[in-house]
């Protein structure tokens, strides 16, 4: 082999210096709990994220619980596909399509108070690793669920269970109570430009 | 059942106006096609996400290659999930480790061009309907592979196969031609607050 070009040995001078500082930090962070993830913001990708971690955990081995709340009028990729795992994965939707074609609002607090409570079920039962609460915040954006209520029950788990919340608009106070936060900004967005929603892609 | 109440015929109200916007933009999305998505920025949930993806795709039986960049060390949990169905899933991994850890330039080069070549491959074959190509960006960044031909490999896919691009630092040319961009920002995250990356969750 021949001798390292100039650009190569100063490639592997910078990356010793950068996996010093990726080894402190590591051993820096030795941590284990349970953590609680919220997933907010306009852009695509908050629901997908949510269930690329059911994946994860999946293959990991882990018992993995999700609830939905708000979507659920048409059956999507996600749950058809969750669905064939049922030794694995607890399976809850809500049943109700979005809030603006029932615009039953009763109807809606019900159905989402009945979401909650298999949530409540999931968050109290250790042998669930992961649970997944796709759009909670669209259900406390409209005040179909009571925060205290919601954080109190989160706060509540087993120690090591994982908790994911989506949805735009997630509550000042989870955020503060949250280990993970990201923003899901909107750069663009195909739906904007006239393209349908995608089979695999936004269902 | 009594009168609605005045709370909630406003809700009623204002879900109606809502789903006549909703229904008119969605009356006017009507273009279907294959889709360049990419998910960029320093938040947790890129890579998640295009998992997400993969299994909304699944749920709908369709074709699905996944190329992972950069990482490939150690095994995650995707890598087992997803490896549990050979019909449906191309998986291919770089199996160089973050470049931190290979600090060995033209090694690095090697792979990544390898695991293009396996890329192309996907995106010349029209029964693949989803096409991930987690952390190319990063690729990108160190120059590994040449943007340009990057770019042209994905243009020349079939035209109803979609393709998920992750990684922070996605180049400017790559957002111009994407159909979704998200930009993934970080608000908190627990690895910062001396958390170990979590099974099931990051890995």
């Amino acid at each position: 082999m021949s001798e390292p070009s100039e650009r190569d040995q100063r490639h592997r001078q910078r990356m010793q210096r950068k996996k010093a500082v990726v080894d402190e930090k590591i051993a820096a962070a030795q941590d284990e709990r349970g953590l609680l993830l919220v997933l907010s913001g306009n852009g695509k990708g908050k629901s997908s994220s949510a269930f690329g971690m059911a994946a994860r955990a999946l293959g990991h081995d882990m018992q993995v619980g999700i609830v939905q709340f708000i979507k659920g009028a048409s059956s999507t990729g996600e749950e058809a596909f969750f669905r064939r795992f049922p030794e694995q994965v607890r399976y809850h939707v809500m049943g109700a399509g979005f809030t603006w074609e029932t615009q039953d609002r009763q109807d809606d607090i019900a159905k989402a108070q009945a979401a909650w409570a298999v949530a409540v079920e999931l968050m109290r039962d250790p042998a669930v690793a992961l649970v997944i609460l796709d759009e909670l915040n669209i259900a406390l954006k409209y005040q179909y669920l009571e925060l205290d209520k919601v954080l109190a029950d989160i706060a509540g788990r087993p120690p090591h269970q994982h908790v994911v919340v989506t949805g735009r608009g997630a509550p000042a106070a989870m955020l503060e109570v949250a280990d993970t936060v990201t923003e899901m900004g909107m750069v663009k967005h195909a739906f904007k430009a006239g393209i349908k929603a995608q089979k695999g892609v936004e269902f």
